[in-house]
C-alpha cells in the first residue's frame, strides 16, 4: 500500500506518528524558507510542510511539484501553528522526510476546485478530471449511499435482487428501442430494455413474491435537456398485494432513505387523487411545499360583461400571499412570462387586496368593489394578497396556472430544496386519447389494471376508466410510479385490443406474457423509481447529469470516449448489414 | 395483502390462530371424507384440510382445484395428527373456512417438482414455470445472497459502487463487441461493454480510490456450452495499492462470502506461481482439493531404449494412490480416454506398485524391476499405487496429463463439491505468442503492467516478461483475475505497439485513457470475478445457466420471449441501415 493513512484521517491524536500519505497536489505555496503543499485524496486534504533549513534538497524538489502531480510522502505528524478549523485535518501537518513522485501531471485544462473555470463541454471531455472535484465526488458517493441503503432496506423486507436480461425483444409500443443486431442470427435483432416490466411480472408468475433490481434502462428518444439514453431505475414488484400494500412498502423505503442518508424525518406522506391534483394544482405532480391552490372563479367572474371570462371554459385563480404590493413593472413582467410560447396564456388578470382594505384589479371596468370583494371571499384572499387569474380552455388553463403557481412559489422562496414533501398521486386514468393517432394510449403502460369496479366502463366509456396506478411525487418532481397489474389473460387481451393491437400483433410481441397468465398468475403490482432523479433530489440538484459518473450530452454522445463512432467494414459484413447513410 | 402469513411460517405455536394464506396448489389428495391440499409459495408448503362433514360445498370446491391454481384461503391453524418432520410447517395444517380462487391454471407442460419431467428446451420456453421449482428458486435466491453480501463487504471496506455506461465505443481488440446503431448519429454505433475496464481505470484517475460494481458485460462470441452473451461480473479497482493489497482485500471478501453464505471457513488461501502451476498441475487453474502432482520422469525413463520416451520432449507422471489393483479393462478404458481427440495423447504408460512388493508396467520390456523401482522412488509411489505416464511435446503433455489428473481425481472421489480450496495463481506471462496472426497478444489485457524489474526484457525478449497479474482459482475453476495496471502513458503506448497497434489506432481507440494518464494517474490495480460462476460454485453446480433467471441458449436465443427477432422496415430506415441477409 502506498500509504499508511488517507489524507482525511489525521488528527492531533496522531501527533508524533510517522505516516505515509499518497495523493494529488492540490496546491503548493512557496514561502521562502518553507514550502507548504496541500495533498488531496477522496478522503480529504492534509497539509505537508517542507523546510529549507532541515532539508534543502527535499524542499527544492517540493517546490517543483505542479498541480495534480501524484506524490507519496513520509514524515511525522506535527501540530500546526496556525490551525484551520474548517478542515478536519486542519490541526496537524506533516513534516515531510521523504518525497516520491508517483506520476507527473500536465496542467489540467480547468481548475480542480469546487468552483471551476471549465465550461460544460470541456468538463465533459475531461470528465475524469471533473470527477476529481469535491462536489462531483460528493454526488457520486451520495448515489452509492442511496443505492446501498435502498438495497439494505429492500433486502430486510424480503425482496430478492434478480437480474433480468439486457438483450431482449423489440416492442414498438411506447418509446423507441435501441436495437442490437445478432451476428449469430442474421437479419434479427435484440433490443435493450426500456424497463424490465414484463420480466418482473414473469418473476411474480414464477412465485418470487418480492423482486427488486437497480437496473439500467434504455430509451432512444430525442433527448431533452435532462434526459439520458441510458438511465437507472429502482425496479420493484410484489405478489399477493393490493395497492395499499405497495404504497406502504415504498413509503417506508423512502422514509428510511431520507432518514439514513439525509437525517430528515418525513412527517407526512399524503395521498391525493389524480383528479384533485389536476383540479387544485393543474398538475399530476404537484409541489406541495406551498399552498396556493387553484380556485374555480367562474361563479364570481362570469356574466359580468367581461368577454374574455364569459367565453372561457374555465376561470381559475390563485392567491399569492403578501404580493399585493407588486408594482406595475412586476405585474407586467408576470404577464409577459405567462404569454411566452412555453406557457401560452393570452393574458393575465390580477387583483390586489391592498393592506388598507381597498382593492385594485386589471379589470376594474367590469368588476366593481363589490365584485372584487366576491373574488376575495371566493378565493379566501386576505389583505395584502394578490389574486392572479387565468382563463380559457380548462386543460390549457390548468397547465398555465400550474406553471405560474410554481413560478410564484419560486419567486416567494417557498420551494426550499432542503424541505421535502412527498406524496402519492393516485387513481390515474387508465387511458388517454391521442389526437394524432386517433386512438387510446395507455397512460401508465398496457399492463396496468383498471379499477375492478370500473371494468364495465371499458366497453362503454374507456376514457373514463380509472386505473390502480400511482405516482410518487416529491417537491413537484415525479420520482416514480407504478400500478397493480393485470394478471388475467382475457383482460390483458382486451387491453391490447383497446390500444389498437391486432390479436396477431399482441401475440407476436407479448404472447409469452399472456401465455404465462394461463398458468396460475398471482395478483401482483409494483413500481419503478427513477434512481438518477432520486439521487439528484437527495443532492438538492435539478440536474440528473450531475449524479451520473459518465453522462452523455444532448446528442446522446459520450464526449470523453467519443462514442458513438463508425465501425469497421468487417463488422458490417459480419452482421450482414449495410449503412444507407450518406455523410454530408 | 392477500395473506396474513406465508406458506413457510406457521408452527405449533400458531395453534388456534385464524390465518389467511395465498399460494399455488402443489397437489390435492381427495380421501373421500377429507381433501388435503398442499399450498406452496416461495417460503414453503402448508397443508390445507377440507372436511366433507363440516362443509361439503367448500370441500367439493377444493376437490376441483387443479395443479398450480392460485388460491386464497382463510381458516384455523390446527395440530396435525400425522406430523411431517421433514417440512418445517409439518406439525400443523389449516382447517379451511373459506376458499377463493385467485386464478386458474392450465396443466403445466412439465411437473413443478424438484425432479421434473420437462426437457431442457421445454423448460427454457416456459422458464417462468421452471423458475417455480424449488431448486431453481434456491439458486436464484443464493445469487441474491451472494450479491448482497459482496456489496455489504465491499461497502464496509470503503468501496464505492459507481455505474459505468453501457453505451460505449467499439474496440476491435479482444472478443467481438455487440454494437448498437445510433439513430441520432447515423452511420455511427455504440458498443456494449465487454467489461468496464477503461472506465474503472478512469475512476482511479479521478481519485475514487476504491470502486466496485456488479455489472453486466457482453461478448458476441460463438457460444460454448457454458457461455452466455451477457454475463455478470464483480468488478473492482483500487488506487495506491500494490499486488499484495489487492490479493489480501479479495481473499478477505471471498472468505467472508464462504462464511456468511455457506458457513464454510476457508483455512488456507495459498499462492502459486503460474510456472509452478503449469509444471505441477499442467494447468493455470489447478484443482488443489487433491495432490497427484506431476513428476518429471525424464531422468528415470529416457535412454533405456524405449523410443517413445527417448524421442519425447517431456515424460511426466502422476501417482494415483491405491489404484494398483486397476484391472486390465480399467486401464484399457483409461488409455482409450486419453487417446480421444479432446485429449489427444498417443498412448498411456502405467506401472502398478503392487501390495506384495512386485511391480508391473506396460513397458516391462524396456524397464526391469530395478528401473521400475527407480520410477517408484522418483515419483514417491508407495505399495498399492498406480503410476500413470504420458510423454511427448512439453506443453501438450502437460495439458493431457492435467486432464488425466482431473479425471482420476473424479474417479477416486477426491473432488467433493462441498470442499472448497481457493488459491491465487500469480506471475502470469505478460504476452502470449499467437501462431495464427504471428504476433503477441496480451495474456490478460493490454492494460496489465509488466513486473517492474522485467521492464528491460520488453525490448529483448517480450515473451519472457512476467506481469503483475493474478487469477483467483477455486476447485480448478477460474473465478476471476486481475492485475496491477499500467499508469504511465509511455509504457501504455509501448504496450499497444508490442500488440501490433499503430499509434493512430491506439489513439483512436484508447486516446482518452492515454490522455488521462497525463494528468496525474495514480498507481492502481484491480480484479473482476465472474459472478455467475461464483454463484454456481457456491451452489455446488457446474452450470452457470442454472444460476441465471433468464438465460439464453447456445445460439444466443431467449427461447421464452423468442429473441432476437426481425425488426420493422421503419426501424431499419430510421437507423439508416439495410440488411444484406438473404433468408434461406
Amino acid at each position: 500500500m502506498h500509504r499508511s493513512h488517507t489524507c482525511g484521517e489525521l488528527r492531533l491524536d496522531n501527533n508524533g506518528v510517522t505516516v505515509t500519505l499518497s495523493g494529488w497536489v492540490q496546491k503548493a505555496r512557496d514561502l521562502g524558507g518553507m514550502t507548504f503543499v496541500d495533498l488531496r485524496d477522496r478522503y480529504g486534504i492534509t497539509q505537508l510542510v517542507f523546510n529549507m533549513e532541515t532539508d534543502a534538497a527535499l524542499c527544492e524538489k517540493a517546490r517543483k511539484l505542479g498541480r495534480e502531480f501524484v506524490i507519496k510522502v513520509s514524515g511525522e505528524v506535527i501540530e500546526r501553528e496556525s490551525k484551520n478549523k474548517k478542515n478536519p485535518t486542519g490541526e496537524v501537518e506533516i513534516d515531510v522526510k521523504s518525497l516520491e513522485i508517483l506520476n507527473v501531471s500536465k496542467t489540467p485544462p480547468f481548475t480542480i476546485e469546487n468552483e471551476t473555470d471549465g465550461g460544460d463541454d470541456l468538463r465533459m471531455q475531461y470528465r475524469y478530471l471533473d470527477l476529481r472535484r469535491a462536489p462531483v465526488q460528493k454526488n457520486i458517493m451520495l448515489r452509492h449511499r442511496v443505492g446501498m441503503e435502498t438495497r439494505k432496506y429492500l433486502d430486510s423486507v424480503g425482496f430478492i435482487d434478480v437480474e433480468t436480461p439486457y438483450l431482449i425483444k423489440s416492442t414498438p409500443e411506447g418509446a423507441r428501442d435501441f436495437v442490437v443486431p445478432s451476428r449469430m442470427n442474421p437479419g434479427q435483432f435484440y433490443a435493450l430494455p426500456q424497463s424490465p416490466q414484463t420480466f418482473k411480472q414473469l418473476l411474480m408468475v414464477s412465485g418470487f413474491d418480492r423482486y427488486y433490481q437497480i437496473v439500467k434502462c434504455f430509451r432512444d428518444e430525442d433527448l431533452r435537456a435532462d434526459r439520458q439514453p441510458e438511465f437507472t431505475q429502482i425496479d420493484c414488484e410484489m405478489a399477493f398485494v393490493e395497492q395499499e400494500d405497495i404504497l406502504n412498502t415504498f413509503e417506508g423505503m423512502v422514509r428510511h432513505l431520507f432518514k439514513v442518508v439525509l437525517n430528515v424525518e418525513i412527517e407526512d406522506f399524503p395521498r391525493m387523487d389524480y383528479d384533485d391534483a389536476m383540479c387544485l394544482y393543474g398538475s399530476d405532480k404537484p409541489d406541495v411545499r406551498f399552498e396556493m391552490k387553484f380556485c374555480d372563479m367562474a361563479e364570481v367572474t362570469q356574466g359580468k360583461g367581461f368577454g374574455v371570462f364569459d367565453s372561457a371554459e374555465a376561470v381559475l385563480g390563485i392567491v399569492v400571499p403578501g404580493a399585493a404590493d407588486y408594482t406595475r413593472k412586476q405585474l407586467d413582467k408576470l404577464t409577459d412570462w405567462v404569454k411566452r410560447p412555453q406557457i401560452g396564456a393570452k393574458g393575465l388578470i390580477y387583483c390586489k387586496m391592498n393592506e388598507d382594505g381597498t382593492t385594485k384589479s386589471s379589470v376594474d371596468k367590469f368588476f366593481d368593489d363589490d365584485a372584487r370583494a366576491e373574488w376575495a371571499e371566493k378565493t379566501g384572499a386576505n389583505k395584502g394578497d394578490l389574486i392572479l387569474v387565468l382563463s380559457g380552455d380548462l386543460d390549457k388553463t390548468r397547465k398555465q396556472l400550474g406553471e405560474l403557481r410554481l413560478y410564484m412559489g419560486t419567486e416567494l422562496g417557498l420551494r426550499d430544496p432542503k424541505v421535502f414533501k412527498p406524496l402519492w398521486v393516485m387513481d390515474f386514468p387508465l387511458l388517454e386519447w391521442d389526437e394524432d393517432t386517433e386512438r387510446y394510449h395507455a397512460m401508465h403502460h398496457p399492463f396496468t389494471s383498471p379499477k375492478p369496479d370500473q371494468l364495465a366502463l371499458i366497453d362503454t366509456d374507456p376514457g373514463k376508466v380509472k386505473a390502480n396506478a400511482y405516482d410518487m411525487v416529491i417537491n413537484g418532481v415525479e420520482i416514480g410510479g407504478g400500478s397493480i397489474r393485470i394478471h388475467d389473460r382475457e383482460l390483458q387481451a382486451r387491453m391490447f385490443d383497446l390500444l389498437g393491437f391486432s390479436p396477431e400483433e399482441a401475440e407476436a410481441q407479448f404472447g409469452f406474457l399472456m401465455n404465462a397468465f394461463q398458468y396460475g398468475a398471482p395478483p401482483h403490482g409494483g413500481l419503478a423509481l427513477g434512481f438518477d432523479r432520486l439521487c439528484s433530489m437527495f443532492g438538492g440538484s435539478d440536474s440528473i447529469r450531475d449524479f451520473i459518473a459518465f453522462p452523455k450530452n444532448n446528442s446522446g454522445r459520450d464526449m470523453m470516449i467519443d462514442a458513438p463512432s463508425p465501425i469497421h467494414d468487417e463488422q458490417y459484413s459480419e452482421l450482414q448489414l449495410k449503412s444507407t447513410h450518406t455523410p454530408k
